[in-house]
């Protein structure tokens, strides 16, 4: 018996015409969506990829829906992405997943084992977490260096050219990831909170938070916190901060300063246990920056200020905004490991 | 048709035996439990307070449980404790009610409406916050000075003798009560967090929270965090704070010193809005100190150094530890207002 779903592939029996030219998948798996792409596996990389199909679906991460839905999720969209791009699974040279989840060599072993039972045996298979596809999207696909996100969440992760890895943060609002854009928008609230209650000083907060949430005053900020307390409705008021923050407010751009030092600490911390920036700390390597938070705006660039805090430290740090989605990055991390894999280089 | 429910008061047909002596109903109704006591009518109140019976039941917060759960809540306890003190509703002079989640004007002209329909329309009926309750503990029941509640969340309320009132903090830890248990707690987690992933240093607390959760790693305490978001949960590892800042950890003592700065500046904007110190600031009021978090540990004593930090800005704070429980408290309060009202002082 297949171990596979035999009706998603059922596609493989019609003629797709012409030649099956061989083709890379690549994915980035989140708790909010799932992205696959193809692409072609050519002899060098150009400057832009040519993306055969892309492909999206829903959360593959499973802590969040289970292993059953996690891998059913993982095998319907890169199905999706191969009829698009009509091509057959034998005609994959590699898969490379980023999912969201993957974070000790078990999960990476039930992951690939889900793989092996879906594709040819000659298919090269790579799982790892999806902090290294958004790694990989603005490294061209190699693995070192250091990435941060800081989106609804924040977290920090190194990794060496000879394996090892570390990562900070990441640990959630009540563990205290307060560089993050759900840490960000609470403080914001607080403050807000503390200018109407008479501890703290008075904030242009208050108006434009109320203002963008439609309450007419702080003690309504309450009920609402705890109507719903999904951690991305709270971060979606980032935006209200820095406009505060542009506009002078001393409470914002406090929040935003020490969201600076937060972010800039758990990449200074992962570059520490890493030594990435060689023995006197002044080596070259990669910071990759991804998410909202760290996004430019007008006068407040939160991205800019922390990659200045980095590089106070490592002044060889050098700050990269991918210009390729974490899908593609995994793509390209397959590519480079299938160029290494013919001296042996890369682990299946 | 009776708007009461018969059935709980079926117990008054029988003959009780003895004479209809008069008594006052106190109850204090939080989110976890709801304490009545029953007490005689006394000319005047002797220093310890003769209790005639004593009941507790579940939650009697209309926005945890619904009113018709919360009204029964109340009768059901009040009933109990009329039968256990062999009294019938005819031989109650007054109640006093502190519930959580009363908070307006119209949440206390419900509850008063629940209580005219079930006591004949002799008997004097008071309705308050908890925090009133609490505050009545430690000043033998009257309404003037400051309340400090720090269990697992923390709140401020203050009152003055004219009616008016304020309150500070109570919006719960994504708003910043950052001197509640739960704060606390929280703030000693993110300690652990950042000791292991190179953020922060090393620190006792990662041991102590450890052995007591019966954790092997700091990685395991995300997964722990997020099995159960209760906060009470968290606010259980106080003690191990307190432990850690005693044998000397500078985080830990740290975390306790901030809690003590938060919690002093609730009490102080309190104070300040409703000027309890008078015009020069040294005016003599009671600060009541209620809950775990304020309760005297061997070197680290929290309640005593936030008792310093207010008297510095107000030295006429007088803190109070109470001797009785805020169900007393709210008994006292009716009798001060019974007293009260034979010169028509106060409000049914």
């Amino acid at each position: 018996m297949a171990k596979y779903n035999a009706e998603i592939w059922e596609f493989e029996s019609e003629d797709l015409g012409g030649p099956a030219a061989a083709v890379i998948l690549g994915l980035d798996g989140g708790t909010t969506s799932t992205v696959c792409i193809c692409i072609p596996l050519l002899d060098s990389l150009p400057d832009t990829i040519p993306i055969l199909a892309r492909s999206v679906a829903g959360c593959s991460n499973h802590n969040s829906i289970g292993e059953t839905a996690a891998r059913d999720t993982l095998e319907h969209v890169m199905a999706e992405t191969l009829l698009k791009s009509r091509s057959k699974r034998s005609a994959v040279r590699a898969v490379c997943l980023g999912v969201s989840g993957v974070n000790h060599p078990k999960d990476q072993e039930r992951v690939l084992n889900w793989l092996r039972d879906i594709f040819p045996s000659h298919v090269k298979l790579y799982v790892h977490n999806d902090a290294v596809a958004a790694l990989a999207s603005g490294t061209f696909g190699k693995i070192r260096g250091c990435v941060l996100i800081a989106g609804t969440g924040s977290i920090s992760y190194g990794f060496t050219e000879d394996g090892r890895e570390a990562r900070a943060a990441g640990a959630g609002p009540v563990l205290g990831d307060w560089g993050s854009g759900y840490g960000i928008a609470a403080r914001a609230l607080t403050g807000v909170i503390r200018a109407h209650d008479g501890r703290g000083p008075q904030t242009m907060l208050t108006n434009r938070i109320l203002q963008s949430l439609g309450l007419s005053s702080p003690d309504e900020l309450i009920g609402w916190t705890y109507t719903d307390p999904s951690w991305a409705r709270i971060a979606a008021l980032v935006p209200e901060v820095v406009s505060c923050a542009e506009a002078g407010d001393q409470i914002a751009n406090k929040i935003l300063e020490d969201a600076v030092q937060e972010l800039s600490l758990s990449v200074k911390a992962v570059v520490k246990r890493l030594c990435l920036g060689g023995a006197d700390g002044n080596g070259s390597f990669p910071v990759v920056m991804v998410g909202g938070v760290l996004e430019a705006n007008k006068k407040w660039d939160i991205g800019k200020e922390v990659t200045d805090c980095i590089q106070k430290t490592y002044p060889g740090a050098c700050p990269v905004i991918p210009k390729v989605e974490p899908a593609i990055g995994a793509a390209l991390l397959a590519w480079n490991c299938l160029k290494k894999d013919t001296v042996g280089n890369c682990r299946r």
